[in-house]
């Protein structure tokens, strides 16, 4: 297996945007081509992420990438694992580059949906639930996450401040990343008095829907040879699924498919938790982040939710998550999620997160989970 | 690279389910499994296929597909390139196989719209196409083949009978494939009385709407030991682009993809047109069949619209042409194609085509489209 590198990722202001998601698309990808002193014509292989692409009309969207960088000879397909699409793609990336199949490998995930009415938006994200058992029943992400969060209550003590602490220290570090699509501190008092969503989630649970598009080019070390950025070394790149309906889950309690994917990572990697310097996780709603730190086995059960209230996930704490602001404030343009964490832990390596800089941080964790957790995507990174 | 087989596969009969795609793909993969001799645990990755999911308000599938077949835990991605999505699925589960990444992977492509009416499945349809250029100005697929068609006619001398003999020849290979949406045979007559579609395609020059689902089991030769089938050997998996936009290429005379994916397909395979037995071709539209057989480099230029007509590519010509009965007459679920032409070399290679058999087959191709062309798959498999 050759080792492989991210050489370049960019990423667009994720918000809402005027672009289509293709002309997204094939921008953020000739960037991260252009940072990492490639060439379009250096990419063997081109996997495009686009869950709601058919919200645009457009599918087989590939092709029009790949024309769009000049390189319409270029072979593409689009890989879609819910809200773990990139990640999965990043996976695909991997495997053609770390097998010897291509040299390089370009990796493009971008969503829009603010052309949509709310109803409409939120039919297209359940098309990541199970339509037969969950959908067709009403619930949406934000019911079927409330109930993973009812489910912790019940067990851990909890307060609604340690919630509330998650958000705030997301919007925190948003604050400080100008592609984040909420630049803007909150205060516990704004948390608190936000309006009730899906009992207990309040608005400020909630990562938002977005447009956005992220890129990321992988190629083999002995292929760059003088990288023009500091590359990151993937160190690991594992994937797992799980029972995707809760209601035949053996307990709420945790991501199955997060604790499998996690597990195979480190092995991987040949890491320990305590390798690792920072994270970028999955935190659709403040419950997921608890959630992850718990199935990513950096805290003990029932440890994550407290977590932030105590300081420990502070960009300068024992354990930064998040430090792009993640999906509560980044934003969350469904494919684009995947790939564009990759891009903050990118940017943290080169100097480039100025004001959100994790200091001396050599080793990074992403964590990407499809819906309520039927796929999980986990990538370890290091400098060389 | 390690030596990678198909050791399984399996489809349905194509034309109308009453199954949900997700309840089909999940049964034929059992099947395939089952056939391979493997178990469902030995599979280390799935590649679904379903293209139209949102017509069945499903998304990220592969998890329920796999909690189906008992193994929820392994991870799962959807894979997409229009008309060629199963064969790009097709390809990855080779990637990680010869690679080293997995020991046996799953491919299983499902498609189902006949809940649909013409006009909401063509939509559908058309999202393998250009929205912002092709669709949103009315063009569908009959009509942007039936400008290829135009073009190949302005350049070399055809009859309508050629046309016509394509599709008689498909719907005799069709009558004898039990899995086949027409199992009827069609006479010169009734193809020139069929009424004209988009012209000069008549009824009898397009396949079908079909609801359909196949897989693929593919294992690397060391895993496998002692297989209970004879295994096909992927000799090649290669795919391409193109400029998607017709309107944009320089000629259209035939399809770029095809041909520079059929040129990296006989480099990996270390073979030559002379060695291939028997084809599956993409032949959507009759002229789509004509043109695959020049572009793959088995006729010249202008001598693909007139194979048929001369007996050239019947089952027992100089070079057998979809004895399944190819998209015409077997149908053309979308997400299914290219799996289950996979499944058709895989039942002559061990005699299971009886009344179709193409005699003493010991090589195949695959060759799959995405769209009007922007993808190409082309495998080629062999006996041991």
């Amino acid at each position: 297996m050759r080792e492989t590198w991210v050489v370049g990722a960019a990423s667009n202001r994720f918000g809402k945007m005027s672009e289509t998601g293709r002309e997204a698309g094939t921008r953020v990808a000739a960037e991260a081509i252009q940072a990492s002193g490639l060439e379009p014509k250096d990419i063997g292989y081109t996997f495009v992420s686009n869950c709601f692409g058919a919200a645009e009309r457009q599918g087989h969207v590939g092709p029009l990438v790949n024309s769009g960088l000049g390189i319409p000879d270029v072979p593409s397909c689009t890989v879609e694992s819910a809200c773990s699409s990139s990640s999965a793609a990043l996976h695909e990336a991997f495997v053609h580059v770390a097998g010897g199949f291509a040299d390089a490998a370009l990796v493009v995930g971008m969503e829009k949906l603010s052309h949509l009415d709310t109803l409409a938006a939120t039919s297209y994200f359940t098309l990541g639930a199970d339509c037969a058992y969950e959908t067709k029943n009403g619930a949406t992400f934000p019911g079927l996450y409330a109930t993973l969060a009812t489910a912790y209550r019940s067990v851990y003590r909890t307060t609604p401040e340690m919630f509330g602490a998650i958000a705030i220290k997301n919007h925190a570090n948003g604050a400080r990343n100008p592609n984040a699509h909420f630049q803007k501190e909150i205060s516990m008092e704004t948390y608190l008095g936000s309006p009730m969503i899906a009992s207990p989630l309040r608005l400020y649970d909630c990562c938002p829907f977005s447009d956005g598009a992220a890129a990321v080019v992988v190629a083999a070390k002995e292929f760059v040879k003088q990288p023009v950025t500091e590359p990151l070394v993937i160190r690991a790149s594992a994937r797992s699924g799980s029972i995707m309906d809760m209601q035949d889950r053996p307990d709420l309690l945790g991501l199955p498919a997060t604790r499998t994917a996690a597990d195979a990572a480190f092995r991987q990697a040949h890491l320990g938790r305590r390798d690792i310097d920072f994270l970028e996780v999955h935190d659709c709603f403040t419950i997921a982040e608890a959630l992850a730190l718990e199935d990513l086995g950096f805290l003990p059960k029932g440890a994550g939710a407290g977590a932030a209230l105590e300081g420990i996930t502070a960009r300068d704490g024992r354990l930064p998550v998040n430090p792009s602001g993640g999906l509560k404030a980044k934003g969350h343009p469904v494919s684009a999620t995947g790939a564009a964490q990759v891009v903050e832990i990118f940017e943290q390596m080169n100097g480039r997160a100025a004001g959100r800089e994790v200091p001396r941080a050599e080793t990074a964790l992403a964590h990407n989970v499809g819906a309520t957790g039927g796929s999980c995507s986990v990538h370890i990174f290091s400098r060389r």
